[in-house]
């Protein structure tokens, strides 16, 4: 979902910087889409990546795929040197207590703004959901908006995870796109080849929150 | 989204009734729709509903209401005393392994179609959900199916759940209902004012499921 929403809510997707998900999870559903020509993955542990081939190797597998570079050093680092080259970026990085806090600040969002292009998008592990910590997305999602002008909370259900969902930021540069609305589509018969969890169905519904968080993310 | 699903689905729910459900919680729900007139619920214990109405009072607060009859017996015998009298029916009970398993089978459907108006709708806990025995739901659907003709899963978020969900089946007498789309609508601000869940878009996102799920339930 953190792949598939942001790939799908953008008009034509060519070039793909995915920040931490050295795992390769990420990767593999980014492949999925093959109007993606180059992509691009930023982890600062290289062990992350090893063990992952290693010990995950179902998940390491996106690894595989020729379009891919593999850049080890700091996500920070690495976006300051770009202006304007990724359609859509994806941030599947750590909780926002601890060391990955910077990764959810201001500063953060403004590098991420400038390395896309015109009509970028962007998703963000949010970590939270609204049944736990409905006020830290709420905050996240005005920290979002002093820099994109489209900020939409979806959610996907982990059924691992505390309380069954996990929380991400869908952001678009493009004031006019509707990213709860899939704009390219697999066939039928493909998504459902494709794709365990993600369907056109699921791209909208993700974006449906109960009553009571809409005051805080709506 | 037990209560709220059916009632929304049926076009003019005037009887409803609900077995089990003797903490009060489906009831309080169900008086939120000023078009019920009668609601019986048919608990087989009546300590559930004393030690509710003591010690989870905002639960309870449904009974409060003067369209409601309580009748402390056995789900079974009261149904099989019923005939065409009901909208809408609300099985609030236990999981289907376990004393309850018998609220799971085919029998006790057709005496919930019995016990239904020529358009009449059920909802059921099917307390599974796709995550953990979606196969479980598959059997369930088919038994459903076996006696309704529409017959549809939904879900609905619950942080304290085992992954976090939980599974609802949603049946009608009538196959031309499509129960997805709710037919009677609040208007919006007072359904964001007595509803901390429900609202309509989630009524529609509560059938989307994953992919993986589709053969099974769909």
């Amino acid at each position: 979902m953190i792949a598939h929403i942001p790939l799908n809510a953008h008009p034509n997707p060519k070039r793909v910087l995915v920040v931490g998900g050295g795992d390769g999870g990420v990767l593999r559903e980014v492949t999925k889409h093959e109007c993606v020509e180059k992509i691009d993955i930023v982890e600062i542990d290289d062990s992350v990546v090893r063990l992952a081939k290693q010990y995950l190797p179902d998940m390491a597998k996106g690894y595989n795929d020729p379009r891919i570079t593999l850049h080890i050093t700091d996500g920070f680092d690495f976006l300051r040197t770009k202006t304007a080259e990724y359609d859509v970026i994806i941030s599947d990085t750590s909780d926002p207590e601890g060391p990955a806090e910077v990764l959810f600040q201001e500063e953060y969002f403004r590098l991420l703004d400038n390395a896309l292009t015109e009509k970028g998008v962007i998703s963000m592990m949010a970590s939270e959901n609204v049944w736990l910590k409905v006020t830290v997305l709420e905050k996240l999602r005005a920290t979002c908006k002093n820099v994109f002008p489209t900020v939409e909370y979806a959610y996907t259900c982990v059924p691992t995870y505390t309380s069954g969902q996990l929380g991400l930021m869908i952001c678009s540069k493009d004031a006019a796109n509707d990213v709860t609305t899939p704009t390219r589509l697999w066939d039928r018969e493909v998504e459902a080849s494709i794709n365990r969890y993600y369907n056109r169905e699921i791209h909208r519904a993700s974006f449906v929150i109960p009553t009571f968080a809409r005051r805080y993310l709506a």
